[in-house]
């Protein structure tokens, strides 16, 4: 027998198809939902509701946006000489709490032959006319994710700047021990990397 | 500055104010919503929005309901010699799952002077006069959660079946093992009441 009310069955069953949500949890956040005050819901569906309808792509940088070109792109105070390639807005979003005041391209993800995900499928055709488009741009630096498929998509990326000839300092970002790691806890791959990496310090 | 177009931040924000889901797990949600078709994050926004819209708390029973009387007071298949107490309506809803077959009465929560929540601020009331009202009672069980503040709710409920003088059998839910547990790992408040509850196997 279904105890509870429509409204309440349908907003768990919802709830329920975000990943890392399960039925549990969405009754949880569900019932919580009730004992705040009707406007807490409100807005987080009325947020929903227009996620999607004034979301568009910015032509230039290929980043999710309100306008076309996107607030990085129309801002004059940035460094126009410098690109990151990243795989997601959310990369973007967190290289912006760092001091870099360049541009960005989104990618919108990375290869992954697996997921049937190829060169085609990414914003790389964009990157490579913007680069023929923008003389100014003197640097590159690639920042996908060090996992297999974004070291892949690095590793395609540099071919195709030789490839298609294209005359830029092309960097990878750095791999190494986090901040705060423990050498004793870092893996193989990762500890490699950071002595492959060293900087001279005098 | 703001990456992310205004949307998005808003859905973030909207779900950062869920318990449990700091402002990671938000991005991470409103994120997988954009990659999915908009009628996800709609449906989701639509439960939400009428969310307390439609609910109504049976005047018998004081669980959220659709109708007053809920489809549990109003279903004349249930036993009507049995009522089971509990806190809140997903106890009720997790009691479904069992062979019960009799019908219930939420309190709303427990008693709990540390959160300013006395026993008036529960459906106590609305019981007894619920237990006056329907002589063909004859069984209460009090499944108020096994918590400190669920068997203070639990103790204060049976000294007022005493007060009021009212002659129903009155019990309470076993404590001890849950099923699958260990022994080895259960803890002694939970193995006391084990022993103590024991029942005779010949």
């Amino acid at each position: 027998m279904k105890l509870l009310p429509k409204s309440v069955e349908k907003a768990i069953e919802e709830f329920s198809k975000l990943p890392g949500i399960g039925p549990k949890s969405a009754s949880r956040l569900v019932f919580h939902l009730i004992r705040q005050h009707q406007s807490t819901s409100q807005q987080l569906g009325e947020a929903l509701t227009s996620l999607h309808g004034s979301l568009i792509f910015c032509a230039n940088c290929c980043n999710i946006a309100d306008s076309d070109p996107c607030v990085v792109c129309d801002d004059q105070g940035r460094d126009n000489h410098i690109i990151c390639v990243v795989e997601q807005p959310l990369d973007a979003v967190a290289l912006e709490r760092t001091e870099y005041n360049g541009r960005y391209h989104i990618l919108g993800g990375s290869i992954s032959p697996i997921d049937g995900i190829g060169p085609d499928n990414l914003n790389i055709k964009p990157l490579f006319t913007r680069l023929k488009n923008s003389p100014a741009i003197t640097e590159v630096i690639i920042a996908t994710n060090p996992t297999m498929e974004g070291e892949a998509t690095a590793l395609y990326l540099s071919q195709q700047f030789d490839e298609q000839n294209i005359k830029v300092k092309v960097s990878r970002i750095a791999h190494g021990l986090p901040v705060g790691g423990d050498l004793e806890y870092a893996d193989a791959v990762t500890l490699t990397r950071a002595i492959e990496g060293r900087q001279s310090l005098v």
